[in-house]
């Protein structure tokens, strides 16, 4: 007999990182959203948010809402869910606040489905969540919401292939300047073309950071997350951002840039103490420029959205 | 005491390897050149080739001539080499050729000098050959031809950063169809720009490549060697490219491409008995066109250029 509620934290993520637009990412020990489903005998879904977000709770609105109608249109049965979603995660952040809901509610569900369906359905269904919330069904933070750990989004069609990698040790530092930064505008400065050569630059960097994370090699981490396409376009959005850096790295940070869209800024470190010291000199930037901000210092987590209590 | 003459057996490569055109390549335990060189007290270079294929003996215009000129600048006592060159690689062939000569004319002066040199200056020293061949200092056959297995060029500036990591077992499979495609005419055919949704697919299959090596998962192997942008414009210098790649992977092969800038066609298989039958396969296609053309079958070599005998 399965339980009829659960509880699921679903996590931050971070994609991109640095030079794997649209394909890398990887998920944070915190923060994360919360979230209860509880399966009803009936059709339907009813969503209610716990947070002081004033998102939508429409069901074809709600990115957790999207995300269950495209796991149940894969469901004979009639079943519905209760979903109450607390945010850990401010929307707009850029640390996949949609996608952690989205990633969430799919987890949820498919543990009172009796797990029936596996992480890579789940990655497809929780896209419909991030269509609903940026107009574009793509994976690069769903990935390491529900796997965990480092993640590949080799392709998106014909077939979905997500690659799920194992992150050797490090502590993320990131810094939220309250800044609105929009995932559409942010897309609108995406240069349409690039010059061979840095394409070029750009694919040996993925290479180099794919090698540096299944191989633990630290200094070719750092230096492989340089994005030398998208970064450059989405900087002015940033006040602060190339101090930010500057300050980070003389602070001990491997490396890093801008989480997703942003405005979030994320830096990749060797241990937990150089994390803290390098939030700190994120912070500091943010904290001259008078932009409220907030710190998140943490582990990768090995782990995606997943179920912590029934 | 020194020897005064080393024997250096130097593999032939392939670089870019589907989809990391400029940054991956790989080491081929046959074909390979072979060079004995001798050490004299007075400076200067002697090239001879114990081969038919009429190539420079002057230095400065020889590849093996070019790399050592280059190491020659770091040494400061009177060093002089006398070089026979066996060519074992057919010049323009696509597999590394002139990347061989370089290679193996470095690491043979180096043991002669009693091995001064990291691996990664014998890069650097070996790509002024490749400048003499095509006119670009470029190291993606450079770098396996020395370091051996799987290496990811991952920038030749403002430092070289060469990254070898190693492979899985698997067999290679090569055609060399004996048509001239000439390194400056492919390079012509380049796109000098690309949209930027194509240069996000390829970098995902660098990343996977990466992936696929480092984990040994042969399933993503082929998936992830597919190029989207530089085979597509080459693939007119080869008749026959489309058709050869069709009975390939019917034959079992993982997938593959054109071999550098071409002729020759690699595919990469399971195992020997795979890479047979592709070979054939890749074969019976070249017969049909009436096109003279050589095949190798064999392992990835794990040892880049070496001394077999002092």
């Amino acid at each position: 007999m399965l339980n009829d509620t659960v509880l699921v934290h679903a996590p931050a993520t971070i994609a991109n990182l640095g030079c794997g637009f649209d394909v890398l990412g990887l998920a944070l020990a915190a923060p994360y959203d919360t979230l209860r489903l509880r399966r009803t005998g009936a059709p339907g879904l009813k969503i209610t948010h716990l947070d002081h977000y004033n998102l939508p709770t429409d069901p074809a609105r709600n990115v957790a809402g999207a995300a269950l109608l495209a796991l149940l249109e894969k469901v004979d049965e009639p079943v519905g869910f209760e979903i109450e979603i607390t945010k850990g995660i401010m929307p707009g952040s850029g640390v996949g606040s949609s996608a952690a809901s989205a990633a969430g509610a799919v987890v949820g569900a498919n543990a009172l489905l009796g797990n029936r369906f596996s992480q890579l359905e789940l990655v497809d269904f929780a896209m419909a969540g991030e269509a609903v919330a940026s107009g574009v069904r793509h994976a690069d933070n769903i990935a390491p919401a529900i796997f965990g750990g480092f993640t590949l989004v080799r392709a998106l069609a014909p077939v979905l292939d997500v690659v799920a990698l194992p992150a050797p040790p490090l502590w993320v530092a990131v810094v939220h300047p309250q800044i609105e930064v929009k995932t559409k505008e942010a897309r609108a400065l995406l240069p349409t073309a690039v010059p061979l050569g840095l394409a070029v630059r750009q694919w040996a960097n993925v290479g180099g950071l794919v090698a540096g994370f299944l191989t633990a090699n630290y200094g070719l981490i750092g230096r492989a997350l340089e994005d030398y396409i998208v970064e450059p376009a989405r900087a002015p959005l940033i006040p602060g951002l190339a101090e930010a850096r500057r300050r980070a790295l003389a602070a001990g940070a491997l490396g890093g840039g801008i989480s997703g869209s942003g405005p979030s800024i994320f830096m990749l470190n060797h241990d937990g103490e150089t994390a803290h010291a390098v939030a700190a000199a994120l912070g500091s930037v943010f904290a001259e420029l008078g932009i409220p901000h907030d710190l998140h210092v943490g582990r990768i987590a090995s782990e995606g959205a997943r179920v912590v209590a029934e």
